[in-house]
């Protein structure tokens, strides 16, 4: 845990005492997509809470690639980050998706700032060690800079996380979006009351995964328990699942999936799945 | 002027209360050195001061132009920031170069923060008018945001500032360097004891352009009328100079200009030019 210099700090260990905290992820379907986008970012904006965005890095920056004549390295079906592709996702995602992201915000009266990892020291991370394959630049995060959060939220200001870290030895690294979420949101989990929101192009977590409305309004460990020995939990969504719930395990209070368009409904409870203890 | 919320903060008035702070801009021609650049970063690393660097675009953008295919748009001799354009120096600025930037400040044990004007709304500008040329998204500044410099600088984060301004509408826009950094260190006028360094590839103000050992060591504004009139300062630094005495007479303690690998030195007033009151 971080230590505290800032005035506003409480002491370690007072939990919740600064309110409540929203870490949104936004999927990459909706950065690719300008309305929806800028409708998701009016409503965020609107929310009064104190908030935190992280955001993915949709097919911008596979496009780019493409313009720029640099091949997409894959080996055993997975995308490798070399040094080409490090610097087109630094560029896309810290630059134009981030930035983007962050006047618009300011065009709809949230004051936003925008970071990297290695801004402040945000995001310590290591390049990913594999013993059969090489990830290339991809960092696995070793620590989050709650000291800064803490000092950005106090001042009412919304930060808006791109998916790249740093080594603090200079290098960046392309990380996954959805693990920054889980990694922030945990590390503030003691010092405010904090909702996780994952939001994308569905509506939660179906129960039929060809039926958009079989939506699981609400579960907790139990019954996804009891979902998974029935086999009703679609393959792909257990790792995001076991996620949530480690999350919840690590203090935050809850984890809420659904869709990017109903962003104050899930906020509400109103839409999506809202994963708890309860 | 700003008003303060920050705990740490003076009461308005109470100049230089927060004492010394440098206010570096960067050249393009360093930042396309690697070598360079990071020989100049660590000097800038080491320097114990507040401090806030400011960098420029060099030939990146230029280059990603050319390897995307995007023609550089030139209307009497000055070059347009069309959507293109604005796009590319938004990846290469405020992404590549400001995240790179920032890395290796960590790397050298200096805690920085990379914001462009947008962030946490650092500089608001409009898009420049003019009345028979569109320079397209180009920038004029209209305010810093002195209250959240204070309070990253309070914490002794170094803010690294990318060319890139937003008007508040949703806009980003091309801004020149130069003119970031005098703005950014007249607007901290009424706070600390600003030196304003402007660093790039020549040794300082030449009295003879042809003789790189012929820096004019201290200037004050008689001397500068004095040379001014016997024509002894080249033309092209002019607009630089009167730059430099506008920002002392906005309350700017010193402006210095001198070779970028000599940071230190210049710092010290032992290189370079150094223009003041005296």
């Amino acid at each position: 845990m971080e230590t505290f210099n800032h005035t506003n700090s409480s002491s370690p260990g007072a939990a919740h005492q600064s309110g409540k905290l929203l870490v949104v992820k936004i999927g990459g379907n909706i950065i690719d997509d300008t309305a929806k986008l800028n409708a998701f970012l009016r409503s965020f904006a609107s929310i009064p809470a104190k908030k935190i965005l992280i955001h993915g890095g949709g097919k911008l920056a596979t496009r780019l690639a493409e313009q720029m004549g640099v091949e997409q390295q894959m080996i055993d079906g997975r995308r490798i980050t070399d040094a080409e592709t490090l610097k087109i996702v630094t560029m896309v995602y810290a630059g134009y998706i981030n930035k983007n992201i962050v006047a618009q915000l300011q065009a709809n009266h949230c004051n936003a700032i925008g970071l990297s990892g290695a801004d402040g020291g945000l995001i310590l991370a290591h390049k990913r060690k594999h013993a059969s394959l090489d990830y290339g630049f991809v960092g696995d995060i070793d620590h989050v800079n709650t000291d800064l959060l803490q000092t950005l939220l106090d001042k009412d200001i919304a930060v808006v996380a791109a998916p790249i870290t740093h080594d603090a030895k200079g290098l960046l690294l392309n990380t996954n979006a959805d693990t920054i979420a889980q990694e922030i949101a945990t590390a503030l989990a003691p010092l405010y009351d904090v909702s996780l929101i994952y939001s994308f192009e569905k509506n939660g977590v179906l129960l039929d995964v060809e039926d958009e409305n079989s939506v699981i309004a609400r579960m907790n460990a139990s019954y996804y328990a009891e979902l998974k020995e029935k086999q009703l939990i679609f393959a792909g969504m257990i790792p995001k699942l076991d996620n949530a719930f480690a999350a919840l395990q690590k203090g935050v209070a809850k984890v809420i999936i659904g869709k990017a368009e109903q962003l104050q409904q899930l906020v509400d409870g109103a839409s999506g799945t809202t994963i708890s203890h309860e």
